[in-house]
């Protein structure tokens, strides 16, 4: 356990400050949001002005959290350098790459590890988050050859004690791997929800399951959603290029040959994968942080779909389930 | 109330056997599968030889149900054609113009009504049936100029006393519609979950819900979803080059300009559509089965996302959602 200051109190902000005060740890709070600031302190939570926050942040050591939107977090990271240029920093935006950039540009030197918690939902704000948000959920922790360890393990820490599980990978991977499995689906769910709309009254009072679900977060805030999409660009387009290339395949071996078996088989395949892979066997996995290799190791398990579950006297230990069950 | 007679005890025909039971109907059923028989016959239902099945139903004046898989509907209903041929008949197939078509084609008359209840899960056969699938459900009954008015009467009744709401449309705009609301969802999800597979076990351990929810119908069965998305061959292909061109206009766009904008808020708007035609304040129809331009009512009711929610005396009450509210 140890001292948590988070900047943002919205839904992603709002649960970390929620499952780390659930779990012991000393909390606080600081964000531009009136109502928000209102809301948290009416729970019993403590709010600070951004300056109190940070300087009290510098005095006990405590990570810093900065749970802003995506095209603030910059500004905010600026202004963690210039109070609490000691404190081991992190932020949850969906994009890595740009901000590990921006970092590493910055004139002040800033202990700075990338994350990024896999949990959402369509609601934002502090009345929709909860203290159990991240139970089990994969949160992102960033890690590069360069990165200080020690660093690393105080974030990772702090995502565990939200009752998350953590996945070692580096930004650029991350990006690679959200524009797959987070962008894509963003932008698949508005072209089908207007797909269907072109349907007309009809077509929509037909619509059942394989559409409502596919269509869901077509209905996130469409700013959140240009900020993760448009943001993460050079990730993005490979994959939007793939998804074409596959649908167009489709397209035309329907016109030509009436078939639609390698689509839907491949499709039906990659979904029992991504069951497997959540039910398959796991094989225990210790990492020694002070080991050289340790970096190496961490990026090895993420890549296999392993996650860390426990950080203790300088032991990461966690799981990778098992392919060959 | 009335007698059933359901061919076929999948998903669909044994919720619809259980349904109009509970709803005090005297129904019995006929299936291919010892499996499903068995376990229909224990939980207390009568199963018969199919041919012992239509002649009760002639012999009574049944409606008789053809739940069986897209692929065995001719053959089923040629059957009911030689064995109750004075029987109003229908089916649950996801498509309809090919099978009136086929009816259409038949060498005997059949009085035939194609219907399709709007309510699936990736589960099938009997043990996931259940008496409450069809709850407020959407369920398509097919009306054309020339159909009979009575039999229409008989299959929607059917379809109201399965819990389920009636949506009447042409077979040619049934197929329009759900190629837009279910056959292109299916596609696009297995698309989606291909793309992720592609991004190794990492991006599947960082998958959460969008990713989740987008690909869970290309868990279903590939047989039956080729079927069905193979089979609509006509209807589909314009919906997936409406989406390809959508698709490809975002990635041109996001190539060039870097904006996403426009597919974005397309898709909130969408689904915005969605969500308010299923809050919207509704408007009562009553439609005189027996007027001349019934069938013009009814199918003017349909476009308008209205449904028909009980059928007395020969008219047929509903409503319709209030657009301008």
């Amino acid at each position: 356990m140890g001292d948590v200051c988070v900047l943002g109190l919205g839904l992603i902000g709002g649960s970390v400050l929620r499952a780390v005060s659930a779990a012991g740890w000393t909390a606080w709070a600081a964000t531009a949001s009136d109502d928000d600031a209102a809301a948290a302190s009416a729970a019993g939570f403590t709010v600070l002005p951004i300056d109190d926050a940070l300087r009290r942040a510098s005095d006990t050591g405590a990570v810093v959290v900065v749970a802003v939107s995506l095209d603030a977090i910059n500004s905010v990271l600026d202004e963690v350098g210039r109070l609490a240029p000691a404190c081991v920093v992190t932020d949850v935006g969906g994009i890595k790459q740009p901000i590990a950039e921006h970092v590493a540009a910055s004139p002040t030197s800033l202990r700075y590890v990338g994350g990024h918690p896999m949990a959402g939902k369509a609601e934002s704000g502090w009345p929709a988050g909860s203290a159990t948000l991240f139970d089990r959920a994969a949160w992102a922790v960033c890690v590069e050859p360069d990165t200080d360890r020690s660093a690393w393990a105080e974030v990772a820490n702090l995502a565990l004690a939200t009752g998350a599980e953590v996945v070692p990978v580096t930004a650029r991977r991350h990006d690679d791997a959200v524009a797959r499995i987070s962008h894509l689906p963003h932008l698949l769910a508005a072209v089908l929800a207007s797909a269907g709309a072109q349907g007309g009254p009809l077509g929509l009072s037909l619509a059942a399951g394989s559409f409502t679900d596919g269509t869901r977060v077509a209905g996130s805030d469409p700013n959140l959603v240009r900020a993760m999409t448009e943001g993460n660009r050079s990730s993005l387009l490979p994959a939007l290029d793939g998804a074409l290339g596959t649908l167009g395949a489709a397209r035309g071996s329907l016109a030509s040959t009436g078939s639609l078996a390698a689509t839907i088989n491949a499709g039906h395949a990659a979904r029992d994968a991504l069951q497997r892979l959540g039910s398959a066997p796991r094989v225990d996995v210790r990492i020694d942080l002070s080991a050289s290799d340790s970096v190496d190791a961490l990026l090895g398990l993420g890549e296999r779909g392993g996650r860390i579950t426990a950080i203790a006297d300088g032991v990461a230990t966690g799981y990778v389930p098992d392919d060959d069950a």
